[in-house]
């Protein structure tokens, strides 16, 4: 295999950035099969830093793309880099910095909108008919990202579902270990820790996705 | 299986804390094998923080356990609050935060010390002949915790190999994908990132490491 997969993270951990087993987990997978990975993010603040011993908001401020770096050893571009053109498929993993960072769905709910470096990277794959994988709470920009009538899953969280209906996709519910898919569109979606209770459980839908983006790019 | 396996982080990220893709690869193969897990991290001040973007310091302060927190999804414990008599096995990540966190053998080489808590844990997993599994640069406080005659790996860097040696342990050569095994101690061995070239190769010996120290316990 030869494919390229752009992966785009939203910092290092689960309450202000990206997920840290969704991400590794990922990259162990594409990894795995083969594939040739280039990790982004974007070069912004954080919407703010969590204590993730106390789970209180720490008085200090933290940059996406540095603390991104983290998860990707240091091997991570700013977004802005990113040419969309070289990659055959597109993944991102879940975490709060998804909602946080890369879109303001954790504080404008279905009012959000997507931050525009990420916007136009996501949006050059779905026009050029690439495959995306979206993890746990990413499908919040399915509908910003592809428009309306796109088919995804957040898992089964009525609110949360709510709201991806209401900004004009298309909600199925998943289990954990599953993944849902838009054929025509070639959008992978799986819940993640939406739903899961351990790492073991995570992993079973997320190889899942990973192989199913690999497959159809 | 019910087995309790402790595990001890150092921070999170290579540079300065826990190397992210060892601990998460550890913590999924415990998951997948049914093992129950407990992180703990020591309450003290990061040795320094460095911008995994660049490379460089930065000009502030970070604390282990808070830090080692987004690593385990915030279910973490202080060390202090560690009883080893709870737990049938111990694993400890590398990454530099092993080398500069839980010992100061990235200052001090061969004349390092072990942190005390850190120290005072792990020699009581090695006095009741319970399983401990090094990872990486880990196995640099072995001759600590065991005392002198130790056989371990750090992979064949000539330079860590001769300062492991010059503190009473035996070092044994090893590939990536493999493990060294102290049969009478229990200890358990694997370079990961000290030879892994990507993470799949990393994940091998880890694998590997983590099964073996399972069935010791």
């Amino acid at each position: 295999m030869n494919k390229k997969v752009a992966v785009i993270l939203a910092g290092c951990g689960v309450y202000d950035g990206s997920e840290i087993y969704e991400s590794v987990i990922t990259l162990l997978r594409l990894d795995q099969r083969g594939a040739q990975v280039q990790c982004f993010a974007p070069n912004i603040p954080q919407l703010h830093v969590i204590d993730h011993y106390t789970g209180d908001e720490m008085a200090e401020s933290r940059n996406v793309l540095v603390e991104a770096a983290r998860l990707a050893r240091g091997k991570i571009k700013d977004i802005r880099e990113g040419r969309p053109e070289e990659f055959d498929a597109l993944i991102i993993p879940g975490g709060f910095g998804a909602a946080k960072n890369l879109c303001d769905f954790a504080v404008s709910g279905a009012n959000c909108t997507v931050q525009p470096d990420v916007l136009a990277f996501a949006q050059a794959f779905a026009q050029a008919g690439k495959p995306v994988g979206l993890i746990c709470i990413s499908p919040v920009m399915a509908a910003k990202i592809y428009g309306p009538g796109v088919l995804c899953t957040i898992g089964h969280d009525p609110e949360t579902a709510q709201a991806v209906t209401g900004m004009g996709a298309q909600h199925e519910e998943c289990e954990v270990s599953d993944i849902v898919v838009d054929v025509s569109r070639k959008l992978v979606t799986t819940p993640a820790y939406m739903l899961a209770q351990s790492i073991s459980e995570t992993a079973t839908g997320i190889n899942k996705l990973v192989d199913r983006v690999l497959d159809l790019a």
